[in-house]
């Protein structure tokens, strides 16, 4: 008998029909004799619904109020779940946030979790009872009403399966689990039975998209495992586990693509210590989020200094550099708002020192050139043309034989 | 400077123009120098709505599923109103009823206020800024959320006004105050601009939907003001006051009707002490509120019974009436859905005996039969064929002069 906690996504709980299915799943798991916690987020769409009824009423919507009225959509379907599960003979009680003892800080719509106190939760599972708790939400130390930001309900159920000692918390989405690449760009991709925190959170920061960085860092920091699937076929899916010695590793486990970013370089940099610091405050001041950060050896006194940043900021990036121009004397600020990052991970890439050559070889045999490159141990990302991406993906796909 | 409550109902906040009319309303209230709480309904039919919604899902849904499920309308109207007020430049929080510190019993969708803690809004309002509150909704001594049942928001709103002392409650709704009789079948009546709890109490009873009985003695216990008014012209209303020996009181105030009841009569009840006890424990065993209660003076050994029940009750009255045959031995069982009850209403009644003559007469000259008759001190009410009530309306409403 485990303990299981289940997430179910937006599109899981999208409409009656989908809840109806949610709880007939959540029934199957109770009565193959497990204890069971369910979270979930706001139906479908509704959280958008919402923000644009606030545009209507407000042009200056405090923080505090737009919480408040988002935490209405979990109230909708975590109540409508009970319900389905009464329906079905298995006895749930709803729980918001703060029921459910998640403690915040009071950084309004960007909430960090502070604390997890699952008393009440745990009173329920010991009285045979499902609690389903509403996600992405919490309350403040200051007992105001928070919300997590973007992917806070996985975030949610991963801290209540560390406080719970779960020994697995599901993650119900829309796709069966995790890919060795998006399958809509290359269809050879398969899905992954079993990777590595380290990997998937490599993966979260460089464009996968089935798991957001945070809650993978909250489950490798806490032991939890994860385990990716579909709740619109219930089949098994990914899990995401901690590395164990003993594992034979793959090589190269996936391809993972980015094209949400824009490349800056500073040309002509004079070439002493403290400049490039001054580049970097200053973005940082104005909460420009840099990524990649490339410095050429230096030749003639001067260099030059590329970076990334999403592309929605490349305009303020721009205009940051311009303005040091007279301070750092550097010749020219130049920027590409049409480059992709793709990258391939995997754990077996510590031991096989080979990979970074089969990257460099894959790519030139495809006539793609390289713009950027940065690496981490279990890692290796290259900046290319956009238009490239899609052709440098599936050659990479195919030359780590990662294809089904 | 005083502290006004105002309460807006779901067609005041039913869409965003709305909500921000309000938000100008309570802006203007705030400016004239006033400390101001504000209560709010869900929008418009949105209640409705997440009714619709859980019938689809479950056919069983818990009580308390639904009250978490409903308060989430709440939340969305009183954020949406916050968001409005901070573009209106008026500091404003909203609060759940749990926030507002609105503690009930237990009995979900129907509870009852047991304390009123209203320590942060007090706070609030010490530092300059407007509470909005949740309606209809509170915390239950188990720390579940609970739903105060149908005239809930009103009840929260006098609670509040009660609970912090306040000048006046305000609630603001779709007509413009409480009538001499409805306009829509008296087109000479005329906005009330005074009247007394209990004759609000009787004409809260007796078929007056402006405000819920329940509100009203809530008002009257605590001694607080009410004032009813529309939030679509903004005009002063009704005030609903304690009466005042000093006062005036006109003879009648207004005349109501109600079309809600139906008519059962048992006949040839032997008249014996404690037969008719049987039957009206019968019916309270199976919830059905008796209304009005006739019993003639005996004759002949036996007497007939008449009593009123709501008609969604009708069935069930006659089924318990008919198992009781053989034990009360009567003689026969009718009912009659088609009657109506139309009531003259006046604090001044008590010192004019000539009242009742008065109503007797008008409605003989109309040619209306009265089938049953109940009074208090302050209120004469009459069953009448439900065809005749309109006529019985405009035709007492003429003779007590109450046209405008």
């Amino acid at each position: 008998m485990a303990l299981i906690v289940q997430k179910f996504g937006g599109t899981s709980v999208s409409d009656a029909e989908r809840i109806r299915a949610v709880a007939d799943h959540v029934a199957r798991t109770r009565r193959q004799g497990n204890d069971v916690v369910a979270v979930v987020s706001a139906m479908g769409n509704s959280t958008d619904d919402l923000l644009r009824l606030a545009g209507e009423v407000s042009s200056t919507a405090p923080p505090r109020e737009i919480d408040m009225l988002l935490t209405a959509g979990e109230r909708i379907s975590m109540s409508l779940l009970c319900m389905a599960l009464a329906d079905v003979g298995i006895q749930a009680a709803s729980f918001t946030g703060s029921q459910a003892g998640i403690i915040t800080d009071t950084a309004h719509t960007r909430a960090k979790i502070l604390d997890v106190r699952p008393d009440r939760l745990r009173a329920a599972i010991d009285a045979g009872i499902v609690p389903v708790v509403a996600g992405f939400q919490g309350v403040s130390t200051e007992k105001d009403i928070t919300t997590l930001g973007r992917g806070g309900s996985d975030v949610t159920a991963v801290a209540l399966a560390a406080a719970l000692g779960a020994d697995v918390c599901e993650i119900y989405t829309d796709v069966t689990g995790v890919f060795s690449a998006d399958p809509r760009v290359v269809p050879s991709a398969r899905r992954l039975s079993r990777i590595s925190f380290e990997e998937m959170l490599e993966m979260a920061a460089t464009g996968g998209r089935v798991l957001m960085l945070r809650s993978v860092e909250f489950a490798r920091n806490h032991h939890v495992p994860l385990h990716v699937r579909s709740s619109f076929t219930w089949e098994p899916g990914t899990w995401v586990v901690e590395e164990e010695d003993s594992m034979e590793h793959a090589i190269v486990s996936a391809v993972t693509h980015d094209t949400s970013e824009a490349k800056v370089t500073v040309l002509g940099v004079p070439d002493q210590p403290g400049i490039a610091a001054k580049l970097f405050r200053a973005l940082a001041d104005r909460s420009v989020n840099v990524d990649m950060i490339v410095q050429n050896t230096s030749e003639h006194g001067t260099t030059d200094i590329s970076f990334t940043v999403p592309r929605v900021d490349l305009a303020t990036a721009v205009e940051v550099a311009e303005s040091l121009r007279d301070d750092m004397k550097f010749t020219e600020v130049t920027s590409d708002a049409s480059i992709a990052r793709v990258s391939v991970i995997g754990a077996g890439m510590k031991s096989h020192p080979g990979v970074t050559a089969t990257v460099f070889e894959t790519l030139a045999n495809e006539g793609i050139n390289i713009e950027m490159i940065s690496t981490s141990s279990i890692r290796i990302s290259c900046v290319v043309d956009e238009s490239q991406v899609e052709d440098a993906m599936r050659a990479l796909h195919e030359a780590f034989e990662l294809g089904g």
